[in-house]
């Protein structure tokens, strides 16, 4: 099994218990994510060698966070150690027509002065054969984005397989800027994963039929779209989305498309009570690396990485605490949750 | 900007954590609140002056009720100290078809002893352009129902626009007395507030097409009910009703009626997944205070409370904790509770 | 009034709070609970005198549970003590498309080891009319099946009339060995009682038209099964079933069957907002015993069995704790869940 | 086995999590408690025959109060039902120099109108030996005293033992009263309990070379004054007093003194960490009545009710949750808290 | 009654539940908190009219915090809005041999950029009659020193007393620059506070016979060395120190020092249970202040804020939730706490 | 570094939180525990490679469990899967003069059915330089000891320094069974640990003018007890003692002894507010293992451990949750606990 390494920021994550307000009450719950890191943990929960790197503080809560990465399998040990603080954002719960609100703190955390040079990039990609990032990564800094390059180049000439979850954050970057960088980054994307919005606010390319504040999304649209950024981006072999109908903040309806050489494919269709949402594209994202690098067919793939996805959907916390046997079982079954006895 | 006054009694709510039964758990959640407190709070919470009157007992709990009121920006300034008790309320949350449980202990609570002449009136009122105050208030003693009509009768001295909330409590008074009372008021009234069922309780007048227990709500009926309304008491001017279709009490359907001698208007329907409905009432009153009291079109005015209410549902505990940033983007938007980063 | 005596295993539940996986906590919620435990205790709650037989060790644990059939007004006086150990399950709730998972940790519990002598089995059916068991029971080990063979034979010689809950579990024991036993057992049961699927596991037995996976569950099939089954065992009264479509862990559809010589009656259907469904089949069977040993007519024994199991999806726990007030406002009201003040 | 019936009021119990404040936190910890009720748990769980003779309301919550008193095997089916609420009391704990505060909230409480022909006195006293009651009951409310004297009349008339706990509240009445009423009601006392304090508030009569605030007690003074209080109440047989030197509200030095007409007897002295004092004086004098209805020596009697109460400070809640086997292991051992494995 | 003005950084305070490690719990519990604001706080609860001045970020964690000073009956309306996060701390809260571990989180928080120009100086100080801060905030950034020089200069031109608090924290500088910025800073301050250890690290000066590792502290050597500080800072009026000996984390000895013109004054010592220290030197310096503007004596003065203090140590949080009641209860009275009913 | 080894079982443990007892909530905290495990952890969380050795079943209990063992950095890839059970203990913990108390509930644990066939002892002991053991694993079952035996006898063929912790649990076998077995252990031994009652229960060598119950303990007892342990046993090279004096469930004095052919050396003694003290022990032996290994000097050694398995007291849990860093700086400090900022 050769490993499947992400590079991103990881967060502590702080929430009021339940559906309360920030100013409701003095209780928080905490647990570790961001986009990368909760792309390999799924994948380890699926049975993947998973590296995560990143850069830490050297100071217990940063501790824990890696604790936290070892008890979910996860390899922490090209992670890192410097710098002041541990990016922490808070998340209010939404119900209903209350969207769920994000506060990001992660202004000056530990990876935003990274420098690969105290790095062990040889250890890191020794038998590595997928490596992925997200938007998020390359919005992050200067220093962030130079690793991230020379990070790419190494993995390009390892013939490492890249992907690339578009994950666009307004509040780090504008769309301008997204733009130009991402395009550019696409030179050496093997694999896009986009949602049901970002290409159009990062590339201004857009599914037709689709007005997703109106709840409307065509998976033909998608298909097309996704052709489209195949032929802008020359190296992209496969193209993908998650297709979200958020009906309210409670109940969402979640699907996926996958294109590529041999043609689109959706999945079915899932509608969620949802109990959090956060992290669902990145379990998405890892549903999709894992059944490309087994080999597995498109369909598959494509019906994996959503029953993964809408299993997220009722895990707490940002990573998807699933087994393959969970995510196979839905795949298969009718998703009609039975007690399992 | 000018005051609004509110005038009845807060209770400390006393809650088994989650969906258990009272004889579940030794766990209780607790908050305050009570009609005319939650519109105080929720005026408040839109940036109006608010102040809210009612007496309050001596002791460490009333302190903290009174602290928990400043924090949401509620001038307390005028409320009485005195008395035995502080009003409480067990609340047992519903799920489903099992209907949520109130058992109120508020017997001998402090407000029941009120006299106005400990009372600062002029101060109350000065610089205040509007008086609230709901039935409930007025069923609760006659000390308490003196209090109410002297502080009505200066209202109208005064020229402060006075609206009343029907609120019918069975186990406060009967019918019959409501009626009466309730008659008496409307004298002193120029908007009245309603859910589906009380106007045909206390006032015997009943929407034609509507049967609250089957769940049919005729928009055109309550429109037909406002008019007849404000033909009965002439000095109405505004008269308005909330329509609540309880699928269960997990899933609600609201929407909310005004009726001005401009014609009737009728806000959109929302379908809402209930985290918790106490005080959803009064959270459409303050929503309707707000537009009306500053200027706003009838229209925009139920929209607005109907659309603040409607957060309300999502929000644990009696108050309204929602900004008007919150409120107008449910308005505009289209309520798909999408995360906000 | 007389007795109603039930006999089986009773467990402690432990289950991670709200919707956390067992990887994603320290914090579990217990209770007690056991099919026919949860029997006996609904029956209790709607004001019976009911009966709980079964062996627990003697220690500190099994002490608690007890005093938690006491604190729900069940006799505990003819429970034996001994063994080494009380039965466990732990439980993880599930949302939306993932199901609930029960892992049980029963094996080598007190009950499996008890033996009939050391009994006052005069004292425990003495005054009783009634004598419930599950399919459970029936499967723990011989020392137990052999005590309820015993029970059995006694119950018939005092012409009480015995129920018997199918309740196949695949992990006690097998198909071949469930069918034998529980054939067998039918020759003293009156009323039987099973959900949409254990029919056909245990006795081969289907409705037509009915695919559970799919969510097509047909009444008039399983008016028909009632017939077959009660052709099959000569001595069978009474056939009820409980009819669950699941759409999700989330969201069920709940109704009832009740076959007697008089015809077959159904219930109306409930579409519910899944909090817990461990123990609704057994808060169907006391509305069962209920109707049945009052006299009631079946078609209302048919709508209070499914009003009261509609509710216990509301409940937290494995027992049914509503009251017969509850359960008949529901019966013959909306279940609309409007709250009750 | 003979009953012990004891009559008083049995509240609800809200406490802060923790040591939290009033002002500090929505979370609140509920037990039920009151002097006789606790003394009731107490023997019951020492395998008395208790029964509690009280007034409660006819709801949830006093369904709930009643359930946990079955929990810890009370007899409760005397216990009359009636009026508007349960009483109440919140407790904010204290801790170090920062003393415990109890808001009382019992006013207008439901036995506050008991009428004692709604009463099967005669089941309550039928095969009873022992009576108790405490000085907070006879200062509830003039019908509450009425029943007292009722039933201490037919206790006397029985030949049923009477015990006392003097118990005075200062916000329930005051010393003259106090004093007067007390007196009145040792004709019919057998055995008085007191505490360090309270027989000088209520006889006026005070045992010498004792500073409480200065945390001075000396035992021999203590005998002194039950020698006293005998002379002066001809009909007691037992005085006995619980001596308390409060170090803090985090430590607690404890002991008890038991005078009989054969002499006065000390227990030994133990140094506490306190986890929740409330209650102690009730355990002990269910100790004392333990030790007293079996016949015990008074040497055995005080050591083991103040080995009891010792025990309680350990115990959350108001009832002391202790084992006969737990008390005689104290007694007899060093308290030196090994793990009991 | 003038305004006592305080200005510094507020911060959220995260620690895990009970004594939780910082990786054994995914529960947090949170509060606000910092020297200047844990002062303004006890004032206000002292019944002083309270002012902080500080900067914080325009997101829903400040608006909480604002909300909680608001419920302390603190004047938040001079606070600026801007700047990027919220300071943070995570707290660990130690046991016996075990220190409690402090993780600030506080770099690039809002007030490190503060601008004077934006603020409302002479709204601040009108009415006002103290000033006080602490070496924390002139430690922040040269911003907030620039800002604390200016008000300064401003609170001596109006004839404001003025307090500091030493407070050295060697995460956020060095003993050389701390010692030159608060020599500096004496000049304008006419009351000093520091503990038994800062007035050495900072100024180089130290009194005899004190190990404070060994516990050893000497209250003579202390009022020597605040004659010294006197003589060394001719502006000053007061030298306090409070003077801790702590036995562990469990267990500390508590008294303080206050020197004046007059003489030097000793408290008692307090030996207390320790619930949470943090925060106790702020509680002390706040009765201080209280004192000292109330004209009380030099004597009443020291057992007051000591008093104050030990009671802080009793309490959960940063800020000292205690009553004048309860602080001149401690001073007059044993601290046996005894229930108060 | 070389790997240290561990074999024994692990359990969850099941506590009610806070002082509650078992009849008290349904709230329970979980965590991992067991003496061998808890050592593996210890010497994790000081930085050694260390392996913990068990079966388990195959769940997702064990899974859970098995990942808290890897957060905490130990090694698990050795352990088996198979069995029907993972065990469990309940515990509730005491205070002041109520002892915690343990119910057991372990039989039939996967551990007890263990082939060594399975294993891989090869990699389990390679580049091993230590195996550690306890009596309880010893006590088992007649397969664990088999195992055992075997372990033992490979080690001793690799030279492997073996240690074993005496843990005499009677609940498992009697102490002639014990003491049979564990002398015949003693033959693979080089370092044996006690408590201060195990060795008289076990080999009946007693320390003399030691008497626990009464707070007796003589370290010169025990120095002369592990020289005659030493002299009876010829392969032992290191004795070593850990010395309780329970005061009482919350205060405990706690100090080690360790012997050599070079003499024998004491710690010195700590006074303990105790937090949690299950564990303590193996947390001392821990400390041992680390010192002796890395080739420390006794008294280093037995000081090391001393304040390690002091820290342990503080910490929730099994797991001795400390740092190397934090062990040093209570060895060389003062153990005042002041914050650490």
């Amino acid at each position: 099994m050769r490993k499947i390494v992400t590079f991103g920021e990881i967060m502590m994550r702080l929430q009021p218990t339940g559906y309360k307000r920030f100013f409701q009450t003095d209780i928080y719950e905490s647990c570790f994510g961001g986009g990368e890191a909760n792309v390999a943990v799924s994948l380890a929960e699926l049975g993947c060698d998973a590296v995560f790197f990143t850069r830490l503080p050297d100071n217990a809560l940063a501790d824990a966070c890696i604790a936290d990465l070892k008890k979910r399998n996860v390899d922490t040990k090209y992670i890192l150690r410097g710098g002041d603080r541990l990016g922490l954002y808070f998340c209010e719960k939404g119900a209903s027509q209350r969207p769920s609100a994000i506060i990001y703190d992660r202004k000056g955390s530990a990876i935003n002065g990274i420098d690969l040079s105290e790095a062990d990039v040889d250890g890191l990609f020794s038998e590595a054969e997928w490596f992925h990032f997200s938007g998020i990564t390359a919005a992050l800094s200067e220093k962030v984005l130079d690793a991230l390059r020379a990070l790419l180049k190494e993995a390009k000439k390892r013939k490492i397989t890249v992907s690339c979850d578009l994950n666009y954050r307004k509040k780090l970057w504008n769309l301008q800027k997204a733009g130009e960088v991402m395009s550019e980054l696409m030179e050496y994307t093997d694999v896009l994963i986009s949602n049901e919005e970002e290409c159009k606010d990062v590339f201004g390319m857009e599914a037709r039929d689709t007005d997703v504040n109106k709840g409307r999304i065509s998976a033909e649209g998608y298909a097309e779209l996704a052709k489209a950024v195949m032929k802008r981006f020359k190296n992209l072999k496969v193209a993908a989305f998650t297709l979200r109908s958020s009906i309210s903040a409670s109940i969402n309806i979640w699907a996926g498309v996958l294109a590529t050489s041999d043609g689109c494919f959706c999945s079915k269709e899932y509608t969620i009570n949802v109990i959090d949402r956060v992290g669902a594209g990145d379990s998405f994202t890892a549903g999709l690396i894992y059944g490309l690098s087994k080999g597995k067919s498109p369909l598959y793939t494509v019906e994996f990485a959503t029953a993964a996805s809408c299993l997220k959907h009722t895990v707490e916390g940002d990573f998807n605490i699933t087994s393959l046997a969970e995510v196979e079982a839905l795949m298969s079954g009718s998703g009609n949750g039975r007690v399992q006895r």
